[in-house]
C-alpha cells in the first residue's frame, strides 16, 4: 500500500509537458508496492507508470536500474521501459524526489500461482539472466551475505519478542552460512526480489517483470533460490515440489545450471530465506503503530529457513542433477 | 487510501467475462477514496473503474446511486456510467461484496482550486440539480439535521480530548440550528459530498463529478453550502470571498436561487460545517491506531463553523441578493 508523495497539479502538468506523449488526462495513485510512490498516468496517447523514488532507494543506483530496463527492453525482454523526455533524459526530479516515467506494462500478478506459472517464471528468469550477460554496469548486492550479521545486530534482542530464541538462532544461522556459502558461482544481473507481485501474466502467458529496484550483481542461482521461496511454498507452509520442479526444469531448459550451481541450491535457499527473514523482522520491529504500510510477517520466512535446513541435496527440490 | 477487499485471480476473470468489454489486461488498486475499494481496470477495449462497496454503503441504497448515474449520463451530465453485463445487469457481487463496473472518467481533481475552478463547480452543480429534477427515486439524507444530536452523543465527552469544551459547544450548536433550520426550501437530488477530490478537470475544464455515494434528497442550497465549505477556505483557514462569489454567481447563472435559499446560506453553511465536523470527529475518536485510513482533522471544520457563526447575511459570501 503506497503513495507517500503527493504531487501538486502544477508540478505534474509541467512534468508531463516535458515529454512528447500528449496532454495529461488522468493520474491515480496505485495502492501497490511498498518502496516508492507509483501513479498510473493516462495521457492523450497512452498509459504510463510514474514512479517517485522514496528514501529507501539510493539515487546513485537509479542509473543502474534505468539502464538495465533499457538494456532488457532492447533485448525484447518485457519490462517497463523508461520514457525519455524531449531532451532524451529519463531520470527526472518531481516534488523533490528522483522520478521516472515508465511505459505501462499490461498484465496482472497472480495471487495463487500454479505449476504452469512457476514454469513460465523459470524460463523467463533464465532469459533475463542471459539477456543481461553483456550489460556493462555492476551494482553490489546491499543485502548479500556480508550484510546479514549487521542486520541481526540491528534487530537485537527484540527479535525474541517475535519468537523465543530467535535472536540466538539467527546468529547461529549467519555463522553456519558464512562457513558453507558457495564462492565463484556464475554471476551477473539478478532481479533479487522476484515475488509473484513483480511478475505479470496476461491470461496464463507471462507478460513481463517489474520492480527491478533490488536488482544487483550476484550469483544467478541465488535469484533462483529467492524464487523457490517466493513461489513454491503453499499458504500452509508446505513446500510444493511439483512447482519447484517446474520452475527449475524450465529454467534449465533455457540456461544450463552448472554442477556447482545445482549443488548450491539448498544453501542458497537458506540464505535467501534468511535475507527476507531479516528485512521483514527489522521492519516488523521498527514500523510505527499507525504506519500506512503493514509489515509482512517474518515468521513465514523462519519456517522456510527451517525447511531448507532439513534438505540434504538439491534433488529434494524435484530436479535430478 | 483504500482497497480493503482483495479479489482473487479467478473471481476477477469470471467477473470481467460477464461483460462484453474484451479480455482483462490490467487491474490495479487505487490509493484514493476512503469508503470503498476501487480498482482501475484495463481491458482489450477500454479503461474502467471497478468498485467494491464496503460496509459503510448500505446495499439497499445502491439502486438509487446506480440509477442516478444512468439518469445523469442520459442527460449528458458527465459522471461514471455503470456498465451493464451481457444480461443487462449493473449491480453485481464480487468477493462477497456488492460491486459495479463503471466507465472511466478522464480528468484529475485539483489540489489547490482557484476562482475559475470554483466558477466551473458552481455552474456544474446547478446543471446537476436541474438534470435530476425529473429523477423519480428518493433517498433520505442519513446525515441530515435530525442525525446530528445522535452523532454528538456517539462522540460523547471524548470530544473534549480534541478541543476543550467541544462536547458542550456541539450541543449548543445542534440546538441553535434546530431552532433556525430553514424548512420548505427547494429540494431534489444533491451530491452532498462535493469536495475537490470528487470533481474532475481536464486542463481547466470541468470534466465531471464522481463518488455519488452520499447523494440524497435534500435542499439544493445545502449542496451549495457544502461546496462553500469545501472549496472557498484557504489552507490557513481564511474564507476567500472571491472564490465564493465565483461559485455562487456561476450557480445562479444556471439555476435561479430563491430569496429564501439565498437568505438561508449562512445557516446552511453552519449546518454543513457541523455535519462534516461530527463525522470527522467520530472517525477521529474511533479509528484504531494502526488503521490504513488516516482520519481527517475535525478541527478544520470547527474553525469553519465558527466563521459562519460570525456571518450576518449571505451578502458576506460575496453575492448580492
Amino acid at each position: 500500500m503506497a503513495v507517500y508523495t503527493e504531487v501538486s497539479d502544477i508540478e505534474l502538468k509541467e512534468f508531463i509537458d516535458r515529454y512528447d506523449i500528449g496532454g495529461l488526462t488522468s493520474c491515480k495513485g496505485i495502492a501497490e508496492g511498498v518502496e516508492n510512490s507509483n501513479y498510473l498516468v493516462h495521457t492523450e496517447t497512452d498509459a504510463f507508470i510514474l514512479t517517485l523514488y522514496e528514501k529507501r532507494v539510493d539515487p546513485a543506483d537509479l542509473p543502474f536500474f534505468l539502464n538495465l530496463l533499457e538494456h532488457l527492453a532492447a533485448k525484447d525482454f518485457v519490462c517497463p521501459l523508461p520514457v525519455k523526455d524531449r531532451n532524451g533524459i529519463a531520470l527526472q526530479t518531481l516534488a523533490g524526489r528522483p522520478a521516472a516515467l515508465m511505459s505501462f506494462l499490461e498484465g496482472m500478478w497472480i495471487r495463487r500461482p500454479d505449476t504452469r506459472h512457476c514454469q513460465a517464471l523459470g524460463a523467463a528468469l533464465a532469459q533475463m539472466h542471459i539477456a543481461t550477460m553483456d550489460f556493462q554496469m555492476e551494482r553490489p548486492n546491499a543485502l548479500d551475505r556480508a550484510s546479514w550479521r549487521g542486520l541481526v545486530e540491528d534487530c537485537g534482542h527484540a527479535a525474541n519478542t517475535v519468537h523465543a530464541g530467535l535472536y540466538e538462532d539467527l546468529f547461529v544461522e549467519v555463522e553456519a552460512l558464512e562457513a558453507v556459502w558457495p564462492r565463484d558461482l556464475p554471476r551477473g544481473v539478478i532481479h533479487a526480489d522476484l515475488f509473484p507481485d513483480n511478475v505479470f501474466f496476461l491470461a496464463d502467458r507471462l507478460s513481463g517483470f517489474i520492480d527491478f529496484y533490488f536488482a544487483c550483481t550476484d550469483a544467478y542461482a541465488y535469484d533462483i533460490a529467492i524464487c523457490l521461496n517466493a513461489w513454491c511454498f503453499e499458504p500452509d507452509g508446505s513446500f510444493n515440489v511439483t512447482k519447484a520442479r517446474g520452475l527449475l526444469s524450465a529454467y534449465r531448459d533455457v540456461r544450463t545450471l552448472s554442477t556447482e550451481e545445482y549443488a548450491a541450491l539448498p544453501v542458497l535457499s537458506r540464505g535467501a530465506s534468511l535475507r527476507f527473514l531479516l528485512t521483514r523482522l527489522y521492519d516488523w520491529l521498527n514500523t510505527p503503530e499507525g504506519a500506512l504500510v503493514k509489515p509482512k510477517d517474518p515468521m513465514e520466512y523462519v519456517r522456510k529457513l527451517r525447511f531448507h535446513r532439513t534438505v540434504s541435496g538439491a534433488q529434494e527440490y524435484g530436479l535430478d542433477p
